[in-house]
């Protein structure tokens, strides 16, 4: 009666590891305006967040890959739009990038957030342990 | 009065918080030879170090981007110099990069300094904590 | 007597230290399509192993990388064969980008490995304290 207690015992545990992926925490950097970096940025970050539901992800963009995320010139702007729903993507612009370009917030994908310095944004994440990949 | 005194007490830190941001250290890494992206590098570590005058940034580039540091090539050439002087910028060449192209330290902008490796340096500031961006 | 011993114990330390550098850990980030970039990141591996033996490095490719590591597409084969067979080098490919392009194992360079998701593998490895430089 033990050895099967310890058996369903293990049998737990191990489906729980499986379950239990060890979360991470990804900041994706995404300074180009080539629409195809757009949309892998798109593909890693989404396929990610469905693989590992209990983990965080942030896309960053600023500089150059300001259109991605605006909403009459994006080339993923329905894909942005969901992402950005996610309770683990979020999807921020650069405040500088906006502003050199003399845009307003209302020129963004809906759900899109800001934060004041994109680089700055993700020196902190990479302090706090966040891993980073840039996209090109 | 005591009001008055808690109310003066905290402007004063809010204040204080706000002059004295945590400082950060960031990397930044450029092997394009594309003049847009010396550029965009260039705009990045400058716009930085004037917000965050305690904090510490290094530029370094090395293989393909080693225009971006010559006297007779770059298109950067005085923004090179000026941020070379600057206390919280450092500019760095690759010494495996002026070999592979028979140059030496005297095609280099002044103030720029060697390093004996692109990679080593960049993989060695960030062991030391320093945060990543790769420039594209 | 004590004082020699002493003293050739410090010079041994000495040359220990120099001979045993600070291994590194890096791992090289590989996405692009471009077979320069192939090229550059197999030189940047390649002289890094040989100037740092006791160093450890990974080649990580996915997305649209993926040609660099193919036995019939990949401009550095004979480079890639000869990199995955160094102690301390791995050469990886994402699961993921074999999968979307309809390829198994069997197309692969010899000695190339594979990972069920290169993104995951990045973020991994900087969690256990590797560093991260991004190809392109």
């Amino acid at each position: 009666m033990k050895k099967y207690l310890i058996l369903i015992l293990v049998c737990l545990l191990s489906l729980g590891s499986f379950a239990q992926e060890k979360p991470v925490k990804i900041v994706f950097d995404v300074t180009s305006n080539d629409a195809k970096v757009h949309q892998s940025a798109v593909r890693h970050v989404k396929s990610m967040a469905e693989a590992y539901p209990n983990s965080q992800f942030e896309l960053v963009v600023y500089s150059s890959g300001l259109d991605m995320l605006l909403n009459d010139k994006s080339s993923v702007a329905s894909d942005i739009r969901n992402m950005a729903e996610k309770d683990n993507i979020s999807v921020v612009v650069c405040q500088q990038s906006l502003k050199k370009h003399d845009l307003t917030e209302a020129a963004l994908i809906p759900g899109v957030k800001t934060v004041p310095d994109g680089i700055l944004e993700i020196a902190n994440k990479q302090q706090q342990g966040w891993s980073y990949i840039k996209e090109n």
